[in-house]
């Protein structure tokens, strides 16, 4: 049988082709998907859901001249396969390779960078006012999740394209949940609409409706047919109606033929439309349909057994995930909160062992801060559990809500540092400077899955926002140190490590490992290392400072944040205050944004590996 | 005539009294508001339109055990008033006296700090679901403009409350505009419930309806009496039942019979509730009913006039508004965004100049910058006018928004450094860390207002994001710099300003003005200073810091920011690099949030005065 993907590989294929060519195509796709995200990794799930959607897109569309913008952009594989990028596939979101997101600098096709939930709209509507400045015709299409619907910025955004006159097309890719299970009154709305009689009803008779209206091959709808038409898609009196945007729907979102006569449609109403459209995460292979959450982001895996290759051995989420457990054991006040993240995060256990005590608030970070502010002034113990990159959606609560008031909010920032293969819009290492900035803050890190513990129990303890900043993935091989125990943890007190009397190494969290490994390598070369654990990143410890500038003519700090703001910036400042002669110097991340790719090769690549710290020793020296 | 006022100036007095000496007390409310804020300036309008609101509040609610959030805060005054605090109110806003938003520290009937818009229903929401996992039984209120609900956060908060069954009342005060107009589908959409006809036959038949489900005096409502009675209220199938939340509405929220009813109602109703009060902004005092934009945030003011006693004398958002305008009119491709603060950024005049080139997004910074992102991928040159401190709330729009893809949108940062009397919450003394530690981003600060137009020009030449950060007011008396011209101003190129022998200043903004008064007064001391204009905050001038270091003994960098993360540690992080021995300081804010006051009295506080940096210098040398 033909490969229908082989041989219409392009975007300006698939026009010409019959609705049971794309089916065929639509097959292929999947197959190409699985076994190529089977051994890169990726986000397979979403992409599985949206190939018939992506190939209405191309169907109805000119993406010469329209422009598509993915929220998130996880779900952008199969636009990316149709606009030329298919062979670079082995490539996908390794080093050097294509990104598992839609930019810009890749391809004239990606129109805009996503990777954080929520922004297409916005982003979408910024062209659409462009567009018209402009006095051009071409279209502007956002195509978001239900989940990402639950993102503030989406519905400040359905806000502003509600009082817009400006001709828009939202197409809602309602797969019935987020990265994990949706939540909230929005998720409840859109069940409403789907469970509709009329949904069913719709997909009986639509086809037959729409013929009707269609005139000859090319499909010319009139506004005034089109109004008659659609009367049976319209559910009267919603949400989106009342906000002024024109509600499609629910279509069948793997119906190629409904779909893309319904994108015909949007194109020639004025103003905003949206296009509610129901498909299944993970369609077409049936481990991913069984478990849509587990293909989400995905590592290599098994085609046949859909088993990840990789082992599932210990991590910093499951250490937290499995100490809060414990923790909330013994004490009934201490809760946890996630944006859309209990598996991601380790709270899966939690959510299960005390559902009354677990809220999930959907993508929704800045609710989630100050949802938990809200708990603190009232005896519970929140904690918000949360990657970095994600958190810095609610820099102005935790300032606002949080820090101005003090109150004893714990943050648990869990993916700081390199994360890899998700590129510069999922790096977490900002965090440190956007934190260390707030007044009555105290971030930790553990130099340890292990010390996690301790300090997750530390940070409870207190009466003030603490943050506690870990790594994603686990600690490194060959590495051993022993742990804090809690009653050693004191308010910005470090911990001494190594003595050596060369040079001092100041570093935090599992930097600590990788101080820990140069200074391995350079005892052979007959250099003597002091290493401290700064396990305080904010406050600092002025003490030991005073102590090892007293006592020391090189000291080094060392953390997986841009120096900016950083760590470094923060000692520097008090060491500057000391009028020493000591030789400093601050090693993190310099002022750029950080490619994807393994987190190894990336450390490597910014001298941050051990080999990279030897040398900056060596070169002190 | 009794002055209710003086005689019932407690909450507790409240509920002995009939609607007669209720609606009595709220005109003495008035007349006592419109007094004292004609002398210490505050939030006039939104207060004169909460005062039946409030006195219904503390009718129908305890607050002895029931917690009440005001979202923004500004609306707080006749709260405070009849919880003790009448007799503070000569010092409102003014260094040491009460605030003018709420302060868990300043009084127990206080809940919860708010300030910035959109946090109530979250923070309320927190309470509430502290309250069940603790057994209670108070009620939770969330009193939140319709202003406010366009922001995301308060959206993403009701997407949580609509999918909990929590009880919870939320007060939403529709006064039909935030600080300036409001615009959106929000907006609409609440026109429309307004324009229902229900909304009038309620206020007719609204009492008579009511009475028939009281028993006595004592209101007691069943659940099932209940039910019947609200038919006439509950307009069907809308935004908030859809999510989920029960709503009761529209209410004359001048009517304090029939608004304490209505809450005496929400408060028997299981699970969240939505009452929708109509209130009128300036309420009770002409000048401010007429103009309710003027009134928001006023200066004092003459209470027969209604006019501001201060002189309206320039100030840089004016000339900000002012060169936006003349740059718009040369290049049709400049378009101006502001979240809801088109008078307090400058942007009056461009509005109706330009109104298809203005963008009035709603509180909403979040969508703002990421529609401002969009139009820059499309060839328009966005302009965001917005606070220093409400554009933290887009920390990650501007990140992974803006930064990543380096796309062309210029910043416009007005009210950056010390505010004065809003206090803490609306310090803008956190920009520059909050963006320093951002890839691809230029910071620039004028040293005076005319400096402000060639830099916007510059900013709009770029190929990248640019901030320009300025601060509330006009430039300082007796000082008078040559502003840089166009041609002058070269990417990370610093100016000097004076040559000195003892000391180098590097001063940033309108603190180079500060730094020039202290260098009169040091000159006098025959202490002779270099003062250094750092107009790029980011890059910084490396250059000229290199040569500074090799010509001079002491460098103190000067900012109207925190140190942490700041300029000066920027400097000091390059300083330290060259190995010299110079002596180093930074000046600037330390790690604390700074209170309200007047603007020279905080400056002198903490030391950043003429006589501070006087001190500062004569220290170090």
């Amino acid at each position: 049988m033909v490969n229908m993907l082989d041989k219409y590989g392009n975007y300006k294929d698939i026009k010409k082709m019959t609705v049971e060519e794309l089916e065929h195509l639509a097959k292929d796709i999947r197959t190409f998907l699985i076994e190529k995200v089977s051994k890169t990794g990726g986000h397979l799930a979403s992409n599985l859901g949206v190939v018939e959607l992506t190939l209405s897109l191309f169907n109805a569309f000119d993406v010469d001249r329209d422009k598509i913008v993915f929220d998130v952009g996880h779900q952008s594989y199969i636009y990316k396969i149709l606009t030329g990028r298919k062979d670079d596939f082995d490539s996908l979101r390794q080093l050097g390779g294509i990104s598992g997101f839609p930019k810009r600098n890749e391809s004239i096709y990606d129109c805009f960078d996503t990777g954080h939930s929520s922004t297409s709209i916005s982003a979408a509507l910024g062209m659409a006012r462009a567009r018209d400045l402009k006095n051009k015709k071409n279209n502007i299409i956002a195509v978001i999740g239900d989940g990402a619907l639950t993102g503030g910025m989406a519905l400040e955004a359905l806000n502003d394209v509600g009082y817009s006159k400006t001709n828009l097309i939202i197409i809602l890719n309602d797969n019935q949940m987020s990265i994990d299970k949706n939540v909230g009154g929005m998720s409840t709305y859109l069940s409403k609409l789907r469970v509709d009689p009329r949904y069913n009803k719709l997909k009986d008779d639509f086809n037959s409706t729409m013929e009707k209206t269609s005139v000859g091959k090319g499909i010319v709808y009139s506004i005034d047919k089109f109004k008659g038409s659609i009367k049976h898609m319209v559910v009267p009196e919603m949400l989106f109606e009342d906000m002024g945007i024109k509600y499609l729907g629910p279509i069948d979102g793997h119906d190629i033929k409904a779909m893309s006569k319904v994108m015909d449609l949007a194109k020639n109403i004025q103003g905003p439309v949206l296009i509610h459209a129901i498909t299944k995460k993970g369609k077409g292979y049936s481990f991913a349909e069984d478990n849509p959450n587990k293909f989400h982001g995905i590592g290599p895996f098994s085609l046949e057994s859909g088993e990840l290759y990789s082992s599932s051995k210990n991590n910093y989420s499951k250490v937290f995930g499995d100490e809060l457990l414990k923790i909330a054991k013994e004490d009934e006040n201490v809760v946890a909160i996630t944006a859309a993240m209990p598996d991601g995060t380790g709270l899966k256990d939690f959510a299960k062992t005390y559902p009354t005590r677990f809220f999930d608030v959907g993508i929704a970070e800045q609710h989630a801060v100050t949802l938990a502010a809200g708990m603190a002034t009232s005896g519970i113990k929140p904690v918000f559990a949360v990657y970095s990159t994600f958190l810095q959606r609610a820099f102005d609560q935790i300032l606002h809500d949080v820090c101005i008031q003090n109150l004893p909010v714990v943050f648990a920032i869990d993916r700081a540092g390199i994360v890899g293969e998700d590129g510069e819009t999922h790096q977490g290492v900002f965090d440190i400077s956007y934190l260390s900035c707030m007044p009555n803050m105290t971030i930790l890190a553990p130099k340890s899955m292990e010390e996690l513990r301790p300090m997750l129990r530390w940070a409870l303890n207190q009466d003030s926002p603490v943050s506690i900043r870990y790594p994603r993935g686990g600690d490194m091989e060959g590495i051993n140190l022993e742990p804090l125990t809690l009653d050693k943890i004191k308010k910005g007190r470090w911990e001494r490590l190594r003595l050596g009397e060369d040079v001092v190494i100041i570093a935090t969290g599992k930097m600590v490992q990788m101080a820990e490994k140069a200074a391995i390598i350079l005892e052979k070369h007959n250099v003597n290392v002091t290493i401290i654990n700064a396990c305080f990143i904010k406050p600092i410890d002025k003490n030991m400072i005073k102590d090892l500038v007293d006592k020391n003519k090189i000291i080094i700090t060392l953390e997986d944040n841009v120096i900016s703001g950083g760590m470094g910036s923060e000692v520097l400042n008090y060491v500057n205050t000391l009028e020493s002669f000591i030789k400093f110097k601050s090693l993190g991340f310099i002022d750029e944004f950080i490619n994807q790719g393994d987190i190894n090769s990336l450390y490597k690549k910014y001298n941050l590996d051990q080999e990279g710290i030897v040398n900056s020793v060596i070169e002190m020296l």
